[in-house]
C-alpha cells in the first residue's frame, strides 16, 4: 500500500529513525524497499554529505558510528525525494516548515499523508501544532505524530525504549505501527493525536519546574510532588483547550515517561537549576548552556500563560502560572513552593 | 467528634506525623486537644524515652532535631494511650500488628476506627494489606491509608509534598484530611482504599526493575520505559486481584509520585542496582547493605509471582515476572530487557 516510505530529515533523530524505518521497510511486503532521505547538502572532510552517506552508509556529521541500511537513500533535493511517495515523514524543527511545505507543494501525491517526530510550534499568540502547521501549509495533509522517552542517541544505541504514535485511523495506525516498531523500540497507537503532541511541549515547561525544586535542593518528596502536579496541569490544559483528550494517553510513553526523563535529564531542567543556583538571568544563561539558543520551557510557559490568562484560568493552573511569573515576571523563585500551597488538585 | 486523636508509634516516621497531628489537633475544635503517643519506652542516655519527649518535646532516638508539639504526649502503655480514643492511627512495622491488636482488644472503645501510615505485609500464600491485618485482629476495625511520596526527614523540615488517603466514607475522609493536612503537607482523598495500600507495595517491584537498568547502564529510555511498564502492571494487578480500582488513583502522589522517587533513590533501587555491578547474592547485599534485613521489593516481587502462577497470569506480567525470576530462578539479569520485547501493552 505504502509505495515509498520517505523520509525528510536534517537531524540527528532523524538518522536514528531512519535506521529502523529503513530495516521495517526492507523487511515487510507493505512498504517499498527504498527509502528516500532528504539530507540538506553540506561538505564535509571535503565530501558532499550525501555522497558520503549513499556509499559508507553513515550519518558522519549528525549520527556518526552508527550505519544505516543501505536502502536508506540520501537526496539532496527535497522535492526530488518526496516526489513518488506516499508516506511523508517529518523530522524538521519547525522553523523550516513552511519553507519545505512551499518547495513540495505541487511536486508530491495529493493522497500522501505525514508523520511528525517533534512537537509543537510557540507562536505569539498561542501554541501551535506542528501538524497542523503543515497542513495549512500543505494541501491540508493529514499528519500523525510520534513521541516518547526517545533520545536520538540511545534510540540509535539499541537501548530497549517505546514511543508512541497518535493517530484517529485505525487502518494507518497499524500500518505506521509496523513501519516504526523494531525489537527494542516499541510502539503504542493512541486515537487521541493531539493529546501526544501537546505532551511534547507541555513537559518541558514541568521540567523547568523540577529543575527548580533542584536548585532550591528541596528534596526528593517535592521533586515528585511538582512532577505530579505537572502532570495533572498537563492534563487539564489538554482536557480544556482541545477535544476528545483521554486520560489514559498521559500514562503512555509520551505523557508519564517522556515527563519523568525530561524532567531527570533535559537542558530545561539544567538551565531552571542553574537560574536558582547562579541568580544570572534567563538569557545570560541561554547564551552561556545554549549557545544563544531559546528554552523551550520557559516559552512555552510564556504562550500558555497567554492562553490561561485570556479565558481567566490562571487560578487553576498555579504551577504553570508561578513557572511563568517567576521566568519572565520578576516573581523570586524562592516563593514557587509558596504558589502551590493551595493547588485545586488538593481540594 | 474525634475526642481523642490517638497514635500507636515507634518509629521515625510516627514522629514526623505526630508533628502534623499535633498541630491541627490545637488547631480544630473537632479534635480534642491532647494526642496520646504510643512510645516503646527505652532508655537513652540514663533517661526515659517517654520523659524526654514529654519534657523536652523532642523524639531524641528517631527524629533528632525536631520539636514536637507540646500536645502530644508520649504515653509508655500501648493500651493506656489508646483507650479513650476514637481514632488509632497506626505505623508500626507489620511484625508488631498481631501483638500490640492483642494488647488492646478489650482496652479500646468500639466505635474506634484506624488509620495506617504502613503498607503492605507478605505472606508466604500471598500480600496481605495491614489494613485487613488489624481489622481480622482487632474487632474487624476499619482502618484507611496514607500513602505517597512522604521521606519522613523531608516531612519534618517541612518540606513541600503531596500524600494520597484512601477512605471510601466521605465524611471520615474530610476528617482524615483535616487532621493530616498543613500548608507543606497537601492530602488528596481517594475512595479506593485498596489501591492506595497497594501501590506502597507494587513500587518496590519496579524499583528493582530499575535498579536492574541502572545497574545494566541502558540509559533514561529505557529507565522510563521500565517505570512506565511497570506502573502499567501496578494497574493491571490490582484491577484483576481486587474490587472498585480507580486507573485515576495510580495518577496520585501513592501512584505516580511515590513511584518515582522509589525508582530514583531508595534502597530497592540501590540493591538492585548492585546486585548487577557486584554480582553478589541478594542475601550477600542484604547483608552488607541492609544489616540483613529482607529486601522489601524482591519479596514483594516473589509473593506476586506466586499469585499470578496461580490464576495462569505470569505472560500478562512480563516485568515482574523477570524481576522474580532472576531474583530467584536464576534467570540472568541481562535477559531482563528481553523478557520485555513483547510485552502487552504494546500489543
Amino acid at each position: 500500500m505504502i509505495q515509498n516510505g520517505q523520509i525528510a530529515i536534517q537531524v540527528q533523530r532523524g538518522s536514528a529513525i531512519a535506521r529502523i524505518i529503513g530495516e521495517n521497510a526492507a523487511k515487510y511486503d507493505e512498504f517499498d524497499n527504498t527509502v528516500n532521505m532528504w539530507v540538506f547538502e553540506e561538505m564535509v572532510d571535503g565530501r558532499k554529505l550525501t555522497e558520503i552517506i549513499n556509499t559508507d552508509h553513515e550519518n558522519v556529521k549528525y549520527l556518526p558510528g552508527y550505519k544505516l541500511p543501505e536502502n536508506v537513500v540520501a537526496v539532496p533535493d527535497v522535492a526530488d525525494a518526496a516526489r513518488d511517495a506516499d508516506l511523508l515523514v517529518w523530522v524538521l524543527p519547525h522553523q523550516f516548515v513552511p519553507k519545505v511545505c512551499s518547495q513540495l507543494a505541487g511536486n508530491i501525491k495529493k493522497t500522501a499523508f505525514g508523520f511528525l517526530i517533534k512537537g509543537v510550534h510557540i507562536k505569539d499568540n498561542g501554541l501551535e501544532l506542528i501538524s497542523q502547521m503543515i497542513s495549512e501549509n500543505l494541501n491540508e495533509m493529514r499528519v500523525y505524530a510520534l513521541m516518547g522517552a526517545n533520545i536520538a542517541k540511545e534510540v540509535a544505541a539499541g537501548n530497549y525504549c517505546e514511543t508512541t504514535i497518535g493517530c484517529s485511523d485505525e487502518e494507518r495506525g497499524a500500518l505506521l505501527k509496523k513501519l516504526f516498531e523494531v525489537e527494542t523500540f516499541r510502539v503504542v497507537v493512541v486515537a487521541d493525536e493531539h493529546t501526544v503532541e501537546l505532551c511534547g511541549a507541555l513537559k518541558n515547561i514541568v521540567a523547568v519546574g523540577a529543575g527548580f525544586v533542584d536548585g532550591l535542593k528541596l528534596g526528593d518528596n517535592t521533586k515528585a510532588a511538582v512532577i505530579r502536579l505537572g502532570l495533572m496541569e498537563m492534563i487539564a490544559f489538554a482536557k480544556s483547550f482541545y477535544n476528545n483528550v483521554e486520560v489514559s494517553t498521559f500514562l503512555e510513553s509520551c505523557g508519564v515517561a517522556d515527563l519523568i526523563t525530561t524532567c531527570y535529564g533535559g537542558r530545561n531542567r539544567k538551565v531552571a537549576e542553574a537560574f536558582v543556583l547562579t541568580k544570572k538571568s534567563l538569557e545570560e544563561l541561554e547564551k552561556e548552556m545554549l549557545n544563544g539558543q531559546k528554552l523551550q520551557g520557559t516559552q512555552t510557559a510564556a504562550e500558555v500563560n497567554r492562553m490561561l490568562k485570556e479565558k481567566g484560568l490562571e487560578s487553576r493552573y498555579p504551577l504553570f502560572t508561578a513557572i511563568h511569573k517567576i521566568c519572565f515576571e520578576g516573581e523570586p523563585v524562592t516563593e514557587f513552593i509558596t504558589c502551590l500551597h493551595n493547588h485545586p488538585e488538593h481540594m
